[in-house]
């Protein structure tokens, strides 16, 4: 038995481990283009920014390693330029001698990754201008920082592009970041994006929304960079993280089928349109899980986790992929946005019905010192209560929730379950009422018909606007409230229900949910067209609309 | 409907609310005993240590306010004497004036807790021996401490004793901490406790282990603790935190059904031998989720669920309680300890059949600053897989794997899908292999046959003694090794196979069992007669015994 394996990194190296595990005696060809083989990816931005001081520690096993322990032909700076499906061989091309020769395979496992996404923005090919993939683009872009240049601008304003704003402002670099959506982090649904956007702007990060880099132009002072409004900005260093595209050129070369948006296309064994050739990572098309949707998610841990199954595979055991449910997470100027399974758009683009619920709780309990806020949004099927998706975004214990529910989605659990869940509890760790109980509470609430909730989006929309009623105290009320809402506290409202009208309908809200949730029980058996405003001020907050291009520079 | 809830902290108050949000109409009497409702329980150590050090913020709510939102008619110190079933009607004690009357119901259910058990030794009722379970106790330890008391004696290192503990140390009082079971942490399998007993120990705490207070006595210094070695301990304060007892007494005398161990019996609606009646929280003898056999579990988190569906069947509606999986969780010096589900040691009680295996991942990337270890151990049936227990012990990112690994015995998953299971990842979150994933494929190793492996209890037990492989390099087998073992590091092994018997049982081990676990597959398919100690050298260390009365004072 002979394994080649194209690409050494994330999903190449875990199936080559795993393979020789499998098997002492196969003879496993391990071919990588670049120098480096299984480097950490998702640390290039901490390197970049000083976190991670030492190149070293970027660099997850060597060549040599992987030689020593798992006995692997290991060849880096080899570039397979073809397959040959009927002769079971693959051409390979040594970069340092330029010289090219053939290894033939008996199966044959792809992992070439994805490439960052060149826009075709003129003066995107000049010097100071780069993508964010390997080691090497890292070592250009640290070496800029290093040399203590002024200002970055970063295009897009996804994971790398914000990792890398961050680490930008720790080195002491202005730093403008545009991304064409009017929202960052364009995965997440744009309510969830408002406090990482202000996080941003609170350290003196530029966002400019809805606007791209149209042109790049050399500058007495670096580059000129000419916005879509027209406006323009200078840097000396361009990063464009606009997204990645699957490196696919050997696999449609070779016939074998891809996806739409580039993917190679592989069953549930990830097993590609030829049996004897498997792929995975980065370069795939995968299925959401929830859906059964085809889909295409560049995550190191479901490229490990599919390397590890394709050499399974490799060797003749059955192993199964179950999908992709993208969960994903940033962390970013002590701000952590994260997700699993689907979002809200995703669920609006592709018609499924679903409701939501937001809660604001803290990390801990309240009482304990250091209890940080957090959002949590949970979406779910409104006839079962199946969980769809969640996210979360504040300060510390937003990725407890998110792996909680991640679980929780991957289990196929309904929001009534999560009412049930029993997790953790001392003061410094959580509450005795978790926030995914509370979601789960509410959800639950919504679910059983106990408890009628509106959403923002629906009261905004409505033709006949509905009595918006505050039930939070005087003084909450005069520090902020939506416009045009009645004050009526909810410790008064069961003695002033005579001021309330019982045709029109009512829209209570309080902070998070919790207080509106009883005036809605109070006035629902009063006999009043009533629903709560789902999670309350803080969530009509969340969709306030930020001026896209506003700077607090 | 009239519905009296007798008990106003966690289960009573809960139950409270969710009533009033389920029936505007309905009449509902909140009486408790003491003077607070619904205060902050698991607080109170931290209240001691000058952790949370406005008393205030440990209750959570007052009568007042209970008063206010939910029109309840709350009566504190209020106790109710007598449940007299056949009229349905309770009589009450006013503790303020001593006046008795009574009270009918329609609908009544049970809160008021357990007590601490004053376990029967002489002295145990001398001024400055207390327990610790309301208000009223943490003023009066919290009054010694402030005074600067030297020394004290917790008796029992559970949950509340190690807590007060580190409180103690916290406010510089040299405490001693005795328990008689031959480790910390009861309810944890002796192994895991070993780091936490080591910080404690670290942290100047005198640990005495298979020892208890025999003897209290008064002596010029405050109290003389007889110990059961026969030593004694000098201290101005001792807590003795031995456990609790349902507060069943109510409910003996009214003739509801209770089990063994004291809790009051119900069933999945929470409704005790009267139809009339429901009970919950502490008082009350619940199901463990995973093998429906009956225990007691008394946690605030689990209290809280109760207490809303018990209001809920209280009001007609069918909502049944799940059981418990006793998640809990301890911080202490830094070190958390965390579990749900069953316990190894509860499981040889039983006699059900299981495997386990122990990872020692870090809690994040190891390339990125700041990872700390921690030991997971996931306890599984031999025979599907299923999740039944997991326990963790280390430092930040303990209480989230044990959360994830709650949800996942919630939802009767496998270590299969363990493998599977998609969590976030950013380097300062955790790994592309997360811990949780890691014990996955462990376990999924082993489940499948690919990975035979060795717990440290049978390789002690054998009679014919393995031949123990350490696989390490020689600078770590240098540095400490299990007695006995033979040193060929992993990446010499396949050239040194002539070295190793083939009649011969071999056990290999390394670190953490990775390296192992290689090695096993080597020699596996080289025809050796091998397997893995389950992870490795660390997991050894953790069984290797601590000295039971060790002092580092």
């Amino acid at each position: 038995m002979k394994l080649v394996i194209v690409g050494g990194v994330a999903g190449g190296a875990s199936a080559a481990a795993r393979a020789r595990r499998l098997s002492e005696d196969a003879e496993i060809l391990l071919l990588e283009r670049g120098p480096d083989v299984s480097f950490a990816n998702c640390g290039l931005p901490y390197h970049i920014g000083g976190v991670i001081p030492q190149r070293d520690k970027l660099l997850v096993t060597t060549p040599e390693r992987l030689r020593e322990r798992f006995r692997l032909d290991v060849r880096t700076r080899s570039e397979v330029v073809v397959i040959d499906r009927r002769k079971k061989a693959v051409r390979v091309r040594d970069l340092t001698s330029d010289r090219e020769y053939e290894e033939t395979y008996d199966k044959l496992i792809l992992a070439p990754g994805a490439a960052p996404i060149r826009p075709p923005v003129p003066g995107a090919d000049l010097p100071n201008v780069f993508t964010l993939r390997a080691l090497a683009d890292t070592d250009r872009i640290k070496s800029l920082a290093d040399g203590g240049i002024q200002r970055a601008v970063v295009v897009g304003a996804g994971f790398i592009g914000l990792e890398l704003a961050e680490n930008f402002v720790h080195r002491g670099i202005a730093t403008t970041v545009l991304d064409r959506n009017r929202q960052v982090l364009p995965p997440f649904d744009a309510e969830m994006t408002t406090p990482l956007l202000a996080a941003l702007r609170e350290k003196g990060v530029e966002v400019l929304l809805g606007q791209t880099a149209e042109a790049i132009d050399p500058d007495r002072d670096g580059l000129r960079i000419t916005l879509t409004s027209g406006d323009t900005r200078t840097a000396q260093l361009v990063v464009l993280g606009v997204g990645v595209r699957p490196e696919n050129a050997l696999a449609v070369r070779a016939g074998l089928e891809v996806g739409p948006r580039g993917g190679v296309r592989v069953n549930e064994y990830l097993q590609t349109t030829d049996p004897d050739i498997f792929a995975v990572g980065d370069v795939i098309e995968t299925t959401e899980v929830g859906t059964g949707e085809r889909t295409q998610v560049p995550l190191a841990g479901p490229a490990n986790r599919q390397g590890r199954i394709a050499a399974d595979n490799a060797f003749g055991r059955a192993t199964k992929y179950r999908g992709t449910q993208g969960t994903a997470i940033l962390g970013c100027f002590g701000t952590t946005a994260a997700m699993t399974g689907q979002s809200e758009k995703a669920l609006q683009r592709s018609g499924r019905p679903y409701r939501k619920v937001y809660v604001h709780p803290a990390h801990h309990a309240g009482y304990y010192p250091g209890a940080e806020g957090m959002t949590l949004k949970v979406i779910f099927d409104p006839a079962t209560g199946k969980l769809l998706g969640a996210q979360g975004v504040g300060g510390a214990g937003v990725d407890k929730r998110i792996d909680v529910l991640a679980v929780a989605v991957q289990a196929g659990m309904t929001v009534l379950d999560l009412e049930e869940t029993e997790l953790c509890y001392a003061p410094q760790f959580g509450s005795a009422k978790d926030p995914v109980n509370m979601a789960g509470f509410v959800a639950g609430g919504l679910l059983r018909g106990d408890h009628p909730q509106t959403d923002w989006e629906s009261v905004a929309a409505a033709a006949d606007k509905p009595l918006l009623l505050d039930v939070r105290t005087p003084t909450e009320f005069a520090s902020g409230h939506i416009p045009g809402a009645l004050n009526i506290p909810v410790d008064d409202l069961r003695r002033r229900l005579a001021e309330l009208p019982k045709g029109r309908p009512i829209v209570a809200y309080c902070q998070v949910g919790q207080r509106g949730y009883l005036a809605t029980r109070i006035l629902m058996q009063a006999g009043f067209a009533v629903s709560n405003l789902g999670g309350g001020y803080k969530t009509y907050l969340l969709h306030a609309p930020a001026p896209p291009t506003a700077t607090t520079r």
